[in-house]
């Protein structure tokens, strides 16, 4: 409405001069053309990240998995299906980026080969066998990067946990190799339009109660910006 | 729109005084809290078959598994996330009904144990080990009760294929032992508005070019309903 366009006008440019990426989403790993490997990400922190960021004078790239949300108005969005078509997607946007979000649910693993045809029960009743092999870790290949470790792209990751988040986020931050780790737990805010975080960096831990996803987003991008600032101001 | 809903209020009562039972959308089936296994479904075929038959005078009631559309108007809905979860809902129901539709794409198998916290890479490269179980098969279940057998429950089933239709249409006839099988190419119309169909009984074949989803369900109903006239005419 006329009220949230005002409203989404006049946050306050922090990101002006910033290309920020965002991954939104699952992934789906398929087993055969019918079926696949999923998990319940909605999408819509990631979307309104996006949105955020866009309202807060960035120019933005959303590299989306399958779902049925709109694009955020001013953000161009990449669509893909697997971890893999995700990580291909990322490092071709990444180059240009400054600020990397990487929201989306992405699968740890796919299975080994997708069939080219729908499985079938052969009445044994025992199931085909399915193999796994682990996908590539998009975020800390990203995080990995030269200029990602010459703080010329500032990346943050997210962390959907089903218990101990605050410790899982702590650990996942030192793993990725990330200056910013946003844990919320999954189970709990998966499909929901509310949603609560913990921003987890080298100094402090931030919680954010529960607010509309899209006021979230908006806190989140403020954090970023402060942080960006303070790193060009060393 | 006003036309649509005329064109939906002046089509014949052909299931006046039936009570049909519809499944439709996929299944998930959880390897942990956030991660599944699932399917292309969309739902729009078993949704529109229910909106049809309730166009049609029918009693309807319809268990969907996970998919974000609309109940249509005046059929009753049941939500359900797992292949066993629609199979008791299925049972429960199907005592009541006259018809049942089984338009679904019911998992084949779910993950032996769903675990109970999010499965986590240990750094070996390795995946957890997953093993799989069958599901109950709804359809053959059903086909299968006293009433079907009687005539008294007049049973549908759908095959979504990836290849040769035809032939696996009438291998899945026979396998399950329903009097009807509708056969649709998948992977082909997974999620679209639009599909064509297959239909496979004792005596015929019977093919619905490609037409919209509402289009087909109404077809389809009123060959259900030639059906049974033909079944009490016996």
């Amino acid at each position: 409405d006329i009220l949230e366009e005002l409203v989404a006008h006049l946050q306050p440019k922090v990101l002006a001069g910033q290309r920020v990426l965002v991954t939104a989403g699952p992934t789906f790993e398929a087993i055969d053309p019918v079926r696949g490997i999923t998990n319940h990400s909605s999408g819509k922190m990631g979307f309104a990240i996006a949105r955020a960021a866009h309202e807060a004078g960035a120019d933005v790239t959303l590299v989306a998995g399958p779902v049925a949300l709109r694009t955020p108005r001013g953000v161009r969005r990449v669509d893909v299906q697997s971890a893999l078509q995700m990580h291909a997607a990322v490092m071709a946007e990444v180059e240009r980026a400054t600020v990397f979000v990487a929201a989306a649910a992405v699968a740890d693993w796919r299975p080994a080969q997708a069939a080219a045809h729908k499985l079938k029960k052969d009445g044994s009743g025992q199931p085909p066998p399915l193999a796994f092999v682990e996908n590539p870790d998009i975020l800390a290949t990203v995080a990995g990067l030269p200029r990602a470790r010459r703080g010329e792209l500032y990346c943050v990751g997210f962390a959907a946990e089903s218990h101990d988040l605050l410790a899982h986020a702590q650990a996942k931050r030192a793993r990725k190799g990330v200056p910013l780790l946003v844990g919320n737990i999954g189970p709990a805010t998966f499909g929901r339009d509310d949603n609560a975080l913990l921003l987890v960096d080298e100094h402090e831990v931030v919680e954010f109660p529960p607010a509309p996803k899209i006021t979230l987003a908006r806190q989140l991008v403020a954090e970023i910006a402060r942080r960006l600032r303070a790193e060009h101001a060393h």
